[in-house]
C-alpha cells in the first residue's frame, strides 16, 4: 500500500484520518489490549462520513433527529472513541482515551450504550449492530410516518465487518431491510478480507454484493481509502431508494507492518511498529497529542450540525403542545398518565368476569386497551402472530406503503426481531414488543442479553411457556428457558397466573425504563385466580399471598403461572385433611427479591414446609426461595421438570411428569414427615 | 391447481405420493394436531427422491454408508413418518402412525432422533436440519478422505422450508457448504410461499436462488409436482460438483380447500376438507388404509438398497482387520483402549511439573495427546483458533484439496458450527469438538440444546469463561452462561480448576456416548492444584475433597475452575486463624448429583458452614449444593457475580467484584457468627 500517495492526494483529509489512527495506536498501546486494525483501516470512511454527511451536533448528542452511527464491528471501539473525542463529545475526553479499557472509564473495551453519549448501541458480539440498525431505521420510518419529515428525517449509518456478515443474524437483518426498502439505512462493509484465524477465504467465499442484492439492496464497491469515492458512494446511496451497502475495500492496520494480516486485527503494542506506522502517516506528534489546528477542524465538524438542530428545535416548537408533549414523552420512555387507570379498569372488569383464558390471550386483552392509548408501542411476532396474540386491531401493519403501521411481521427470525427491537428501543420514541415461542428465546438469546446489559426496556412476549403446549413435543417445550431468563442480570421475568397478573405485568414492563421484560405466557387456558379486585399492582411485589392458610399454617405452596391453579387445588386437598396451607403466587422472582426483607419474611415465614411448583427446572431461582438465602429456613421440595418434555396432549404430560395437585399434596406430607 | 392432470400424467407416481398425503391427513385428523400442508406439498419430491435416488435399506436403517435424508422443515413430520412406514421401517408401524403425537409413541410431534430409526436428526426448531446437514456432508467428506470411496460414498439430502431459509443460521450453513464445495449435499427448498402469518412476501422478498448462488451453490428451479423435473434436477445436482439447491415450486396442502393458504400450514382436521382432498387425489381407501399392491411397491423401494448394502459390507469385510475394527469403533462412539492410559500418563506428568497455565491451554495440552490416538476427532473454532487453543499440529485443515483434514475454520459462525458439529456426531464416525468464547454460547444455544435433547456427545470448548477475560468487557464476559448450560437437561458442564481436571474432563467427555459436554475454560493462568497424582478420575465424581480441614471442620468452601485457587488461599487464611476449613473442588455438578447419597454426604456433611465460590451467578445450581435439596443442612453463602462485568484487567475485576480470598474469609466468619 502506497501510503505516501494517499497522504499527498488529499492532505487535509489525510491528517484528519491520521488523528484517528494515531489515537488508536496510543490508546491500545497504553491499555496493552484492544483491536487496532479496524480503526486504522476504516478511518478514511469514518472521516468522510463524519465530515461530509453525518447529521450530528457534538454538543447535543441526544437530539432525536440526529443521524445514527452504529459501529457494528464493535471491537474497533477506538474508531468511535477517537471520533467522539475529536469532534468534541463531552464524555469522551482525552483522559478517557488514555484510560481506554480501564476500570470506571467511559471507554469500555467495546462500545457500551449508556457509558458515553455518542454510543448509540452496545456492540462487540458480532452481527448485533447491523441488526439493531434495522430497528433504528424502522423506528425512523414509523415515526416519520406519524410525525412527518418536519420532526423525523434522518439516516442510520453502520460500519460492519466480515464477522458481522458471517453471523447468521446479519442475514435476518439484510432480509428485513430489503423487504421493507429501508432506504435510510446505509451500511459500510469493511472489506479487508481478514479475520482472527487468517484470510476470510479460510471460512467464507460468499459474494457479499450478490448476497445483499438478492435481498433487494443497492450495492456499491469502492476503494475505502479514497475520500472522493467514499463521498460519491454515500451520495449515491442516499438516492438509491433502498437500503444501501457500500463494500469498502480497505487494508486492515493500514500502513503498519501488520497491514493485511490477522495479527493486525488485534492489539498492536510493539513500540517500533507504532513508531514506524506513525512515520508512514507523517504523524510527528507525541502520544495522545493532536495539534490544536487539527483538533479545531474536527471540532468544527462536531459543531456542523448545530444549525440543523436549532432549526429542528424550532420546528418542534411550532407543532401543537399536545404533539410536543407526546413527542417528548415517548423519547423519555414515559407512559401516558391514563395507563394506570386503564389497567385498573381492565383488572376490575376481569376480576368480575373471571374468564378462563390462556395468558397469551390475556396479553392480547391487555394490548387491546394499551395500544390505543400508547401510540409508541410497536408490536410484532416471528411468524407466530395468531399464536403469540401480539396484534391488535388498531395497529396497522408496517409496510412500504404504510410507514406508520405499528405491527411488524418479522418472519421466522427470532434473533433478528430481538436485535431490531433493541434498535427501536435505543432509537427512542418507540416501545417495541415482539413474540415467539418461549423455547425459541434460545434463538434470540444474544439480543435478549444485550437488552439487559444496555438497560433498555424491550418486551419479549414468549408464549407456549411449558409442556402445556402439548403435542409439538420437547423441541418446542421450554423447560430451562424461564431459568435462563432469570439467570440473566437486569431482566424481569413475569410468569403470570391469570389475566389480572398479566395486566399487572404489562403495566410494570411499560413503566420500566431500564429493564427488559420477558412475559412467559401459556398456550393453555387458565382460570382467573384473582377474583377480588385490587387497585394495587400486586405483581409489583413479585410474590404475594394469594390464599391464606385456614387454621395452623403448616405448608406454603409457591407457584408461578399455570401452576398457581395446581397450587390452589392442592391447597383445597390439604385443607380438607386439616393441613393449613398458604398459597403464594410468585409472578416475578426478581421483583420479590427487591422487596424489603420484612415483606419477604411476611410472605415466606420460617417454619412451614415449602413446596415450589413450576413446570420448569428447579435451577431457575427456586432454591433460594424455598430454602432461604442462608439456608435453614424451612424443609422444602419442588414439583417441576428435571428433563425434557415429550409429545402428547398437555393434560397427559402434566400427569405423566407428575405436576399435579396430588403430587404436591404427597410432597407436602412427605416433608411434614 | 389441476390435480386431475397430475393424476393422469403419471398415475404410478401419483398413487405413491397420494399414500403419503392420505396418511398425513389421517394421522393429523386422529391427533387433532400437526402440520398437514408441507407433507401434502412435498410428497412428490419425496417420492421421487426415495424411489429413484436415496440409497437406503429399510431393513438396515443404520448402515453407515446410506444416504442421509434430513427433514429440516420438521413440522412436516408426517412426511417422514409416512415414508418410513411405507418403505417398511420396523419402528414406524401403522400403529405408530395412528398414535401420532401421543404419549410413548415413536411418532413424536416433530421428528426426534433416537425415537425411531430413519430419523437422522431432531428437527422442528427451524434452520437446524439444513445446518446439521453441513456437518453430515463434512463428515462424509472427511471419512471418504480417510477411508476412500470404497467405504464412504453417500449423499446428504435435505428438505428445507421458507422458515429454515429465513433463520439466520441457514446463512451460516449456506456459506460453509459453498466455501467447502460440499458437492454431495443436495437441498430441496419447499418453495410454497406460505408461512404461518401468511404469504412469505409479508416478511421476505429475498431471491433465494441468487442468495445461494452468491455463496457458490449450484441452483435449479423446478415444478415440485412434476416427477420428471424432480428426477432430472436430482441427476443434475449430483453432477454439479458443488452443493446444490433445488427450488421446488409447490402448493402447500395440495388439492385441499386450504391449498396455498396459511391455514394449510397447520392441522387440517375438518372431515369434509379431508374427504374432498382424498376425492381430488382419487384416494378411495379408508382411514390409514394403503392397498396392498401400493404398499408392496413402496416396500420394494425400501428394499432397493439391500444389494448396495451387501456390496458395501463385503467391501468393509475386505479391508484389514485393524481398519474394520477402527471403522466399527468410531461408528459406535467407542474410544480407543489406550485413551485411559494416555490421559493417566499426562496427569502424572502434569502433577509433577505443576505448570501454571490457563485451562484453555490445558485443553490444548490434552488434545495434543488425544488427537494422535483418536483419528475420529474433528476440531474447530468459530474464528478464535488461537484463543480457544483447539488446533493441534497433527490434524490438518479441512479444505477442498484436503478432505481428510480434521480441523474446521468455522468462521464467525457459532450457531452454524454447533449445528454442524451435531450433524457430524449424528452422521457417526466423527467426534466433533469446537470452540468459541463462553459468552457466545448464546449464539449457539439452539444447537447446544438439541445436542442434549438428541443425546449426542458433541463437545463445546468454551474459553474465556468469566470476568477473568478482562478488558474486552461485559459483552464478552460470561456471567450467566455456566448457569444456562447447567439448567439444560442432559448436559455435562465441566469447569476444571487446572490441567489435571481438564484432562479428566476431556476423558469423560470422550467416553460419553449420550451426553454433550461443555468445557468451561479460563483465559487466565491457573496453578496446578492437583499436585498429587491419582490414577483415578476424580472429576468423574463431579466434586471431591481437594483439601481437608485441619482440626475441627467448621467450614466447607466449594469452588469451581478459576475460583478453586481462591478457595485454597481462603482456606490458608482461615486455618491460620484456627478455623478448620475443607475445600471441595466441584468441576461438574451434574456428575456430583449422580453420585450415591452417601458419597455426597461424605463430601458435604451437614454442620459446617458452606460458601460457594464461582465467578458467575448463584442461580446456576449453587443453592442446592449449599443448602441441601431439602434445606436445613447448613448455613451458607456465596461469593460470585450478581450483575454484568466491566472492562478492566482481570485482577482488578476480581478485586472490584469481591471475588477474593479475603471476601471468602469474611463470608465464612459472618456465617459462623
Amino acid at each position: 500500500m502506497d501510503i505516501s500517495a494517499l497522504r499527498t492526494a488529499n492532505p487535509e483529509h489525510w491528517s484528519k484520518a491520521a488523528a484517528i489512527r494515531a489515537l488508536t495506536l496510543d490508546a491500545i498501546h497504553a491499555a496493552n489490549s484492544g483491536h487496532s486494525g479496524m480503526p486504522m483501516g476504516m478511518a478514511d470512511v469514518a472521516t468522510v462520513l463524519f465530515e461530509k454527511h453525518l447529521k450530528f451536533d457534538a454538543a447535543a448528542p441526544y437530539w432525536p433527529d440526529r443521524d445514527r452511527f452504529i459501529l457494528s464491528a464493535g471491537h474497533g471501539s477506538m474508531l468511535l472513541y477517537s471520533l467522539l473525542y475529536l469532534t468534541g463529545n463531552e464524555d469522551i475526553t482525552l483522559e478517557e482515551i488514555r484510560n481506554f479499557r480501564q476500570w470506571g472509564s467511559k471507554t469500555a473495551g467495546h462500545p457500551e450504550y449508556g457509558h458515553a453519549s455518542g454510543v448509540e448501541t452496545t456492540t462487540g458480539p458480532l452481527g448485533q449492530g447491523i441488526s439493531n440498525a434495522v430497528g433504528f431505521a424502522m423506528a425512523e420510518e414509523i415515526l416519520r410516518g406519524r410525525y412527518g419529515k418536519k420532526l423525523v428525517d434522518h439516516y442510520t449509518y453502520v460500519i460492519a465487518g466480515d464477522g458481522c456478515l458471517m453471523e447468521g443474524v446479519s442475514q435476518e437483518a439484510i432480509g428485513l431491510a430489503g423487504r421493507h426498502q429501508l432506504s435510510k439505512l446505509i451500511v459500510f462493509w469493511d472489506n479487508n478480507n481478514i479475520t482472527i484465524d487468517g484470510s476470510v477465504d479460510l471460512a467464507d467465499r460468499t459474494d457479499q454484493l450478490q448476497r445483499f442484492k438478492a435481498s433487494g439492496w443497492h450495492v456499491q464497491e469502492i476503494d475505502g481509502h479514497d475520500p472522493k469515492a467514499i463521498d460519491d458512494a454515500i451520495v449515491a446511496a442516499k438516492k438509491a431508494g433502498k437500503p444501501s451497502m457500500i463494500a469498502c475495500k480497505t487494508h486492515i492496520a493500514l500502513g503498519s507492518s501488520a497491514q493485511d494480516t490477522s495479527k493486525g486485527h488485534g492489539a498492536l503494542t510493539d513500540e517500533k511498529l507504532i513508531a514506524d506506522a506513525k512515520d508512514a502517516y507523517g504523524w510527528t506528534y507525541g502520544p495522545f497529542e493532536v495539534p490544536a489546528d487539527l483538533k479545531a477542524q474536527w471540532e468544527a465538524i462536531g459543531a456542523r450540525g448545530a444549525a440543523d438542530r436549532a432549526e429542528w428545535e424550532a420546528r418542534l416548537a411550532s407543532v401543537s403542545d399536545r404533539k410536543q408533549e407526546e413527542f417528548n414523552r415517548i423519547f423519555e420512555r414515559g407512559v401516558p398518565k391514563r395507563l394506570s387507570a386503564t389497567i385498573r379498569a381492565l383488572k376490575k372488569q376481569i376480576s368480575e368476569e373471571a374468564p378462563k383464558v390462556a395468558t397469551r390471550k390475556s396479553s392480547e386483552m391487555v394490548l387491546e386497551v394499551i395500544n390505543p392509548i400508547m401510540p409508541e408501542t410497536v408490536g410484532g411476532s416471528a411468524d407466530l402472530t395468531g399464536s403469540n396474540n401480539t396484534l391488535t386491531g388498531d395497529m396497522g401493519v408496517f409496510d412500504i406503503d404504510n410507514r406508520s403501521g405499528r405491527y411488524i411481521h418479522w418472519g421466522v427470525r427470532e434473533h433478528g426481531m430481538a436485535a431490531a427491537m433493541n434498535g427501536m428501543a435505543l432509537h427512542g420514541g418507540v416501545r417495541p414488543y415482539g413474540g415467539t415461542f418461549m423455547a425459541f428465546t434460545d434463538y434470540a438469546r444474544p439480543a435478549m442479553r444485550l437488552a439487559a446489559l444496555m438497560k433498555i426496556p424491550t418486551v419479549f412476549v414468549m408464549t407456549h411457556d411449558s409442556i402445556g403446549l402439548g403435542e409439538d413435543g420437547p423441541t418446542h417445550q421450554p423447560v430451562e428457558h424461564v431459568a435462563i431468563s432469570r439467570a440473566t442480570p437486569n431482566t424481569m421475568v413475569f410468569r403470570p397466573a391469570d389475566t389480572i397478573e398479566t395486566a399487572e405485568a404489562w403495566e410494570l414492563a411499560l413503566n420500566s425504563k431500564e429493564t427488559p421484560s420477558v412475559l412467559s405466557l401459556t398456550r393453555q387456558g387458565l382460570p382467573t385466580v384473582r377474583t377480588k379486585h385490587t387497585t394495587k399492582n400486586l405483581t409489583a411485589q413479585g410474590g404475594y399471598v394469594l390464599a391464606e392458610a385456614e387454621g395452623k399454617r403448616r405448608a406454603i405452596l409457591i407457584a408461578t403461572g399455570s401452576e398457581v391453579e395446581i397450587a390452589l387445588a392442592a391447597r383445597d386437598l390439604l385443607q380438607a385433611e386439616g393441613i393449613g396451607t398458604r398459597v403464594v403466587s410468585m409472578p416475578c422472582m426478581e421483583l420479590f427479591a427487591d422487596q424489603a426483607a420484612a415483606y419477604r419474611k411476611r410472605v415466606l415465614p420460617a417454619g412451614p414446609v415449602r413446596v415450589g411448583i413450576e413446570a420448569g427446572v428447579r435451577i431457575g431461582g427456586w432454591d433460594r426461595l424455598l430454602l432461604g438465602e442462608r439456608g435453614r429456613e424451612a424443609k422444602a421440595g419442588f414439583i417441576g421438570m428435571s428433563d425434557f418434555g415429550a409429545s402428547a396432549p398437555a393434560g397427559v404430560l402434566y400427569e405423566k411428569f407428575g405436576i399435579t395437585a396430588e403430587a404436591t399434596v404427597a410432597k407436602v406430607k412427605e416433608l411434614l414427615g
